[in-house]
């Protein structure tokens, strides 16, 4: 693998030269002349680590201002269904192309996803250069010859692309997954080694309809049905008491906290105080396009800082924190070595340019990206080693 | 005054090219060999109006960042003001700089500024082309003789940019201003036409302190003061009951929504369904640099309509009415008959990139600039029929 040299760059408020090799951070202090394959000149750009994007449906790019601002049901059942059942494996490909690009260029250099045919969204992501954990989703309303189909694909897949590629198995959740499906793909992930991804208390209706049909709620369901590990990752859990965050932590699911979808939907306040407290693992995911509508992670990463606040807390998931579950922790739930600028971890980064007004000044560069740049400001897209996205951007003032 | 043709800009779905004369929309169907001072090939870009950005404090730029995540007090107390006392007239020019050039690039081209020494300010406004209505700022803190030379700046002062800017009158709010102060300052709208802009029950703490000093609340109390009028700007609004609601649509009082600061500060969640259903004018504010972190209107809007839904409605605020919050609304208050592409209106707009993966596909243009768009996917800005911004943006993908 070849290396990369940035120059001049800025790290902790101060301006210094990185190495990368063999895709990971080797030097983060290297000497100006330090030989590498490229170099790339750095002057007036800041580094930070990339970002991860634990939860999304990467082809609902297509369904982007569809249907906007109406009930879960009439979203759903009119617009949302009905588009979906005439997408052909080519439009998921598209689609999927949409999205990867826009996350690329947004800071995000993986997504683990919950969509349907797989392959064309899989040839994409081989394409860019970006990491990913690509769903199969397991839904009871398929066919069984579907359900083995899908298994197949599982057990016969190869990564392709050298590391950056991964599978997930993905009961779509309680409501559409019966309890022998769960178990089955809980069994699956064991022989496998991938991760289960599914929605998780998402709504109030999905709680009380829980409730009805089996007796509890669907934290303590699914552990009852011995689903819960750390092999899972659970989007959403707007709905979850402190005693089932607990069970979470305790179990070492990994949460992926949606703030814009759940906003849009009406779905509810995510319950960050308990969520916090209960030291389990939080990500960022940023949904469908179809419920948020765009795939900017850092837009979502501010979200939810200022969800957290509204009630009254402002103290309340700080950016540094915010950041932190878009960053590490979203690697590290899916067992990647990166989410850091750190010497010896993979070189997931972005750099940012410091002249966009709205960067300016800097007291505090964490604070900057989260609260106030937007994707004009991501100059270049690092992902294991290699500059897969880089932007120019130039603005003229007529009365300057 | 010069003329401008936009040529193939997408307008309501379909390509047309659009005459702007005298610094109005002069034809919205204009021959393709239409002659003008200025021909502008607006290919692949779609117009949509500009914003109007009605509170903010525009020189805070300077403190974008330098205190986030703290308590109200801890806040104001510890950092902002210390800050503030050393800032010389140079740095809010300065800092008003950053914020006219970051409001520009987007897509805002008017807003409401409370601050001090306003020359500065007023000079950068003229000198980028944009509009502004810049507030004298009264507070009880400040001596007589600083209180009288604000007056007579106020009794003076001509509008040297031919209609782009002019003055309000700011008692900054009820707990920095006494009753005596905004009575004096109404009599003086009364006199001179301008406006009263000023902060109204932004927090609990307000209300509650009002209540007891006053025996009431900050609506009614300024409303028994005889305060209250359509030449009034009242900022956040956050808690304000049924009633109040009702006294302030009366008095044909503007609300100035600011949800980025509510939410960060902690103030909370403005009462959105209250406000739509009395009818009162609502507008939208960034509010300053310290607060938010941006002064990003799209940024704002989109904020504003998922903060509306959150708690179980996904209807409420739909894309298109935040629109007019921040468009129509905005210019409306102010007495600039400008927010829409209308022939005859003045000529307030942007040119929106259709070709970022962030705005695609593009089923609903409004819903894709709201809900996904950032700075980045803004062309042009047009304000008073001329283009006082303008940007360069391309995108390289490793991968393709």
């Amino acid at each position: 693998m070849s290396s990369l040299l940035l120059k001049n760059v800025l790290h902790e408020g101060r301006k210094t030269c990185i190495l990368i090799a063999d895709g990971r951070f080797k030097d983060l202090n290297a000497p100006q002349d330090c030989p590498a394959d490229r170099v790339y000149e750095a002057d007036g750009l800041a580094i930070l680590p990339a970002m991860y994007n634990t939860h999304t449906h990467a082809a609902m790019t297509l369904l982007r201002g569809y249907a906007d601002d109406m009930a879960l049901n009439k979203w759903l059942q009119e617009y949302i269904w009905p588009y979906e059942d005439k997408l052909t494996a080519e439009d998921i490909r598209r689609g999927s192309e949409i999205a990867i690009r826009e996350m690329l260029a947004g800071g995000t250099v993986f997504f683990s996803d919950m969509y349907f045919e797989i392959e064309g969204t899989m040839k994409e992501v081989e394409k860019y250069g970006m990491r990913a954990a690509i769903g199969i989703t397991m839904l009871d309303g398929h066919s069984l010859s579907q359900q083995e189909h899908k298994l197949d694909t599982l057990k016969h897949w190869k990564d392709p692309s050298g590391g950056l590629l991964t599978l997930t198995i993905d009961p779509h959740a309680i409501y559409t997954a019966g309890p022998e499906t769960f178990r089955k793909c809980a069994r699956l992930c064991k022989e496998t080694g991938y991760m289960l991804h599914t929605h998780l208390s998402e709504t109030r209706e999905e709680v009380e309809n829980c409730i009805k049909a089996h007796g509890t709620t669907p934290v303590r369901y699914l552990n009852e049905l011995g689903v819960l590990g750390p092999h899972v990752i659970a989007a959403h859990c707007v709905h979850v008491d402190k005693e089932e965050w607990k069970i979470l932590a305790d179990n070492g699911v990994t949460v992926s906290h949606c703030p814009a979808s759940n906003m849009k939907l009406g779905s509810g306040r995510f319950p960050y105080e308990l969520a916090i407290e209960s030291g389990c693992r939080i990500t960022i995911g940023t949904d469908g396009a179809s419920s948020n509508n765009n795939l900017d992670l850092r837009e979502s990463v501010k979200l939810a800082t200022l969800l957290a606040k509204v009630n009254g807390d402002p103290e309340l998931l700080p950016a540094e924190l915010a950041l932190r579950w878009a960053t590490r922790n979203g690697a590290e739930a899916f067992g990647i070595d990166a989410g850091e600028v750190k010497e010896g971890m993979l070189a997931d980064a972005i750099l940012l340019r410091m002249s966009p007004e709205r960067m300016q000044p800097c007291h505090n560069l964490v604070s900057n990206f989260i609260y106030s740049a937007d994707s004009s400001c991501i100059k270049v897209t690092i992902c294991n080693g290699k500059i897969v996205y880089e932007s120019d951007f130039s603005m003229i003032f007529a009365g300057n």
